[in-house]
């Protein structure tokens, strides 16, 4: 029987495909798994593929502004007190190990610039640029309280359902 | 070269392929991972997709029913004692950032229930009610003294060999 | 139309597919999270899979020699602060859940022995037995000032286009 067959997938005898896709969901609102969200996402955006990153639950936090904005719809007692609890982007993100009540944030990113690795805001900001896609969860966005006005420019707002139609369509998928 | 082919994962021009197949490893124990780990599993299921979820370790916890139950195997001392600080059951879970040493989850429930948004026993009804495959890993289970009586019904029971066949045919893979 | 294809990924009618490969980022460096990546990796490579396993920031820990090593580069003074204060080994990593500064592993440890469950050091010695690819990543090694001489034998060492390039091939990818 004669087998033909091209798909984004089999990619061993032909080098990297550039049409291929991946997502990745950012759960965490970790300053060091950011940094791995976002260096994963440029390196396949630099490779040629397409890339979407929805952001979800503490992952959001990542997407704020640093400034307090004031918000159009009123929020909820309990959202007001996540929001002003939960970190205001990515500067204010902890580690998740050895965090020390938020000192170990700083030595992190300095050991990192010390190494010539990019800082968080210059990955996000490489991000946009490679056109990486950015989603924000409107479900969490809901339950937390946040709205867009408070976040970052340049974002899709979206919900599971698009997630999936895009992870169908991807060849890596990874949960952050 | 003539090319035909048709693949579960080459959904780009032909929208959401009914028959692909998903696959979670819920391994965290937290209530907000939980939660995500059921909407992203109760999507695809309503999306047409199989979906299999594989318990292990700390995420064995949201499968144990609330009550305290006799099991016919007697635990050893160290199973007893991880049995008895382990929460039992979805409503014991806190959440993976912001617990308060325990304050975090009803809080995060409230605002939840405050959005419409499901709660962790709906999700797991309503996985089942979809007939997705929820399987408790049973090496965990061996580790931590677990006993089926102890977990909620119609689970199935399987090892890291039945993960990797499930995955293997899948085109989302996620560990959660 | 005829449909004649035979993919990686298509092994629902035909069983496991003996040349597909499987990758997994070990970014956790908790002893439980640890486990289940290497569980998950010698269970794929026992089927016959082609298993890579990128180990990144506090994962790298996993693959430190215990015994303190004399580095030729001297590393700065953060650098030294990371490698005193991180675990030196698999044997010093603690849990994800349930720690109780540092309680929490040993008696993990232990109930895993009386379960017959492979230890760390056994895991960690069969996927080199099974051929599993063991990647260092070379940006994390900087950062943290961890040096080839301070990690196990038998590693390979590379950046995250490298994973890239081999997730691409693979129908498993997973992030722990």
């Amino acid at each position: 029987m004669e087998e033909q067959t091209q798909t984004a997938t089999e990619t061993a005898d032909e080098g990297h495909v550039a049409t291929s896709k991946k997502t990745i969901i950012v759960f965490s609102g970790d300053l060091d798994k950011m940094m791995a969200a976002f260096i994963i996402a440029n390196g396949a955006a630099a490779m040629g593929d397409e890339v979407t990153m929805f952001f979800t639950f503490w992952g959001l936090n990542a997407l704020r502004r640093p400034e307090k904005v004031q918000v159009k719809k009123p929020k909820s007692t309990l959202q007001a007190m996540f929001g002003r609890m939960m970190p205001r982007g990515p500067n204010r993100l902890g580690l998740s190990k050895m965090n020390f009540a938020g000192m170990g944030a700083p030595l992190m990113k300095k050991v990192m610039r010390d190494n010539n690795v990019m800082s968080i805001d210059e990955l996000i900001a490489t991000a946009k640029e490679q056109e990486i896609k950015l989603v924000a969860c409107t479900m969490s966005m809901d339950v937390m309280g946040l709205r867009e006005e408070e976040l970052i420019d340049g974002l899709e707002f979206a919900g599971v359902g698009s997630y999936l139609a895009e992870a169908d369509e991807a060849n890596v998928n990874l949960f952050i």
